[in-house]
């Protein structure tokens, strides 16, 4: 594969450093070609290392991969990062620093003014603001990070709305799988027949970056989104896919025809560079009663698609409708995944 | 047990049904006496029409029952319903027009306007609506109903709030438990690793019960609360416990100190009376940041507590928090006992 | 698709039948022309009268065909059956009468002592007894079944130690997952949280197909296989896979590696044919210890493969092993695809 | 409470150690008067030490209780036992030998020649080892144990089978709850719509302590039971109680109705001694088809009871049945209790 472009993963043992490899399998344009993860890990096969939890199998070429330490020094210029948000704080400056595209699912950097948090079909230009971190002037390195689980299913689908109509108010209910604690993650005795009404930090993050993500890039900082947003953080018994109950006011007032058609006809920009992870459509509304259900509907477009369902009037807000989305895949390791795919398209890739 | 009021199921063979039973039995007051259920368990003894699904054994006197006729000859002048909505709407009218004090779980009548809709500690002066019903004029009998199940955990705790500060606004986000849809009700290839978005009518049944329980007797009609009522509601993979993340503003400002004041002290008249299922204390706030949790509080007051949890200031309306309710017990068989207590407390037993 | 043989599906909207159009879908050999279901289905579009219970979309041209009666006018020549064996009784003989071949995953006609039980990897010469069929000399008209969900795994696992080492004693614990109850089959109250010990009739159908499958054919019947077998079935809370923890004692003494080896290089005449949906390797033994698992290992081969693990002395036979098979793949609609692969490289379809 | 024998508790904080205090709350001979976990617990408050998974409140007394350092000095001189092996294995000899009445439900010491493993409804009499251990002779301290929460279920439906008619072959498939991993124990992403086919050094367990309870003591060693044992361990997605899918062979033949009654009426030594937390009928036969299940019947006998089920003919053995078991009630703490009160009864307190 002598074009493919060599990627190195952070945190690879992981539920989501498993989805990057998992992805990353046969992709057209990036090679896994580096792993690394905690110290136990380190110097063992990969296959060892780690505790496969996906229903395929490890790719044969990354199952006899050492595990490398978790340093700049051998490792790609591409680097996914995978890791919990405490080490990530720390390693993401390094590897910035040393001339990497540090392309991160933590939530370490997510809210600094300087780093970008993109969903390629919502706000790509926001990419613009790399060029006023530090590392970019030393080394060419920079970091780019993609949102929390619970907030990309929620903002994909409420970009064309707020576009289109201009968001006054959100209000978000979730119901959240047990794969998005990673592994061991929930415990069995805690979910078995039960709903956690709690997750620690989500609503926090869940909120301000939905208002990052939807604000204006404005010279070089990010304007957030003046509406007003309120989530609820719930974990229910289900492996894979968030499910979100959502409230929302609109500015311009819509009918329900015009927002179902907002949400279908979506196709923004990576669509149309038709990038190798965008699903063709984005946004899918489903029209039967019951749906989306996660069991069912998480894998749309490869797990990368947002399932609409429900749009019905609210007697307090404007509207009300249910979300889903994959949270390890789109969520998580696709997320990242395409924002590479962008950066390379827009040639942040050297 | 000479004393004691004989009282009959409707629909005894259901989950709710069963309730009943498990319910009454050794309650001081009421004696379960006889028994019916659909045509095809009619005759047969009442342990072997029924698929008992409790985890206490079905008492000794009422395994051995006759399951009667649903008809209101030689049935006690006393009579639970469990059966579906559209059954009970042909019989409840009978029992009542036989003089009977009909006291139903189901839907059928719940919103006709001279049919109370109550739950004891809210709004126990409806039960005066019952002296407009036809049947009272002709042979003293009536009908008293009790919400929902997804309805009666949050009136409760909202009851006390609108009461101190007025509600002006209320969003509703249930995560239901599948005892909630009887037996065999949801198929478990419908909701193992899964959430299922939509309950047939529940969302209507919530918004415009919630209002007629907080609304107001005026005269010999119900003024419906005036706020707004948004509801949205979701089958979750939990065997009972109706859990619910909701969101309300109110027309006086309020401190969270001052709303779990509210709460904890909440003492209506069911607990002044001490009717036997009243819960010593109905609203029961828990501290801890991750509770009430289905698996583990809703058997809080027998079942017949609501428990709350998670106040928090909320971006949208004013304050958010979490309610759980059991529903099968203060969510069905328990609520009807209780209005039959109150009624008999009140004198409307004879 | 000019080359494509028609096929019907008698009992085509239940979950076994949407197995079937789901197999079907792009097959090199057969083309769905023809679906017929219980009267209520008759004469609506496939996507109103079935409820679609699988990942994957229905084919577009499955959901707009119109449901035809249950009638062999009209039917194609070849017939895939997923009935109940109440019904299938009455219809699997009039299909066989109007001269098509009916290959059947139903129960009602596998023991009858002139329709071949099929597993085409273990006892495809039983398809020969077709030719003492009284309808086979009417019409060319047959009937051929494929086993039960929970013995096609373990035969599976079994024939080749029964060739090489010859079987003397079977101890089958199964553990079930609820799509095999078909649909809404297993109540959620019954199976969350739980295990239920018992399945109607499934342990008779288990012992005597395992003996039929593995017995011989000897002029025009079936001898059973002589070795003892012993079943125990259990439903769990799983939704597709089902684990057998199971014991036997051998004939002629082997090793470990003797019976693995076995497993592994088992490559009998469909997959010498390459037939279309035989898996490439249709035993295959993991070496992980807490392996096979439902979740991770059910769609090994494409739900083709039997996956087995841990096998290791038994105290009171000779050795214990798990085996796990995918119950409405292997276990039932490709059960009956491969069957129907076999027949037509054999020259059975005219 | 003066006349109270105090007790402690080691390892109170997991998940055994809750149910000992939940069990003993308000017992009328023990009163909990000291707790010991792992240094990180030391010296906070239990409440706020543990993470309670109970559903039952903590009692008051216990919540503010300090947890101790797990030393002797200062220790009651009855210790409850709920460590895991490892730790157990170090700190159950310094206990004995500063004198205590060590009462374990840890395996470490099990399987030791000199230590006996008890059932009170089984081998009471194994006690008498405990007067070989060298602890005894120097301080009055010794060591009793009670077995695996797989074998003890089994081993109760065993006993009265072995007395009567003398086993000859068991085998023995379970399906284990996930309670008795402890906490947080099984990770929600194994076992959620999943079975893992294997227990670390579970079956190991099972069999060598079943033919230990089932021994004879013979001066002062125990004979195990000399008969043929065989087990298969399974994990399920449920929260309480161990399924078991057994056979056996019996040396004297007996009819369903002679084991049956064997198992009915067993009233051995703890019911006629009326211990507290004896049940009153220890082995309870259930003759509905799909009975014993965990969800319904784990708690018969307030958990300490067994529930047996299912019996029919095996083909490979003599018979089959179905054993369920509250791995944390009777297959732990209640284990644990129960010992120590057939110790009191007999006498070794003092």
């Amino acid at each position: 594969m002598p074009n493919k472009l060599a990627v190195g993963i952070l945190g690879a043992t992981g539920i989501v450093g498993q989805r990057f490899i998992q992805m990353l399998e046969g992709h057209p344009w990036f090679e896994v070609a580096w792993l690394a993860a905690s110290d136990r890990s380190e110097g063992r096969a990969y296959a060892e290392a780690s505790r496969w939890k996906l229903k395929t199998a490890i790719p044969a070429a990354v199952a006899k991969m050492k595990v490398s330490p978790a340093k700049p020094d051998g490792a790609p210029k591409i680097i996914f990062v995978a890791l919990d948000a405490s080490i990530a704080r720390e390693m993401e400056p390094q590897f910035a620093e040393a001339g990497c595209a540090v392309i991160s699912n933590s939530s370490a950097l997510r809210m600094q003014s300087d780093v970008p948090l993109v969903i390629p079909e919502v706000n790509g230009d926001h990419i613009a603001l790399i060029e006023k971190q530090s590392w970019r002037a030393k080394s060419r390195g920079y970091v780019v990070t993609n949102p929390n689980c619970s907030a990309i299913g929620l903002v994909l689908a409420l970009a064309p709305l707020h576009h289109a109509f201009t968001l006054e108010k959100v209000m978000a209910v979730t119901m959240q799988a047990v794969s998005g604690a990673g592994y061991p993650g929930v415990a069995s005795l805690d979910i078995l027949g039960n709903v956690i009404p709690y997750i620690s930090n989500e609503e926090e993050k869940m909120e301000e970056e939905t208002q990052k993500l939807l604000g204006t890039l404005i010279g070089s900082r990010i304007d957030p989104a003046p509406f007003a947003m309120s989530a609820q953080c719930n974990r229910v018994a289900v492996e894979d896919g968030h499910t979100e109950s959502i409230a929302i006011r609109l500015q311009k007032k819509a009918t329900a025809e015009e927002i179902i058609a907002a949400w279908n006809g979506f196709r923004p920009e990576p669509q149309q560079l038709r990038l190798p992870s965008a699903p063709a459509q984005p946004i899918v509304y489903m029209t039967a009663p019951d749906r989306p259900q996660p069991r069912f509907d998480c894998d749309a477009g490869a797990g990368m698609a947002t399932s609409v369902g429900r749009l019905r009037k609210c007697n307090v807000l404007d509207w009300k409708f249910t979300v889903l989305s994959h949270n390890t895949i789109r969520g998580a390791a696709g997320a990242a995944v395409l924002n590479a795919e962008l950066l390379k398209a827009k040639g942040y890739f050297g």
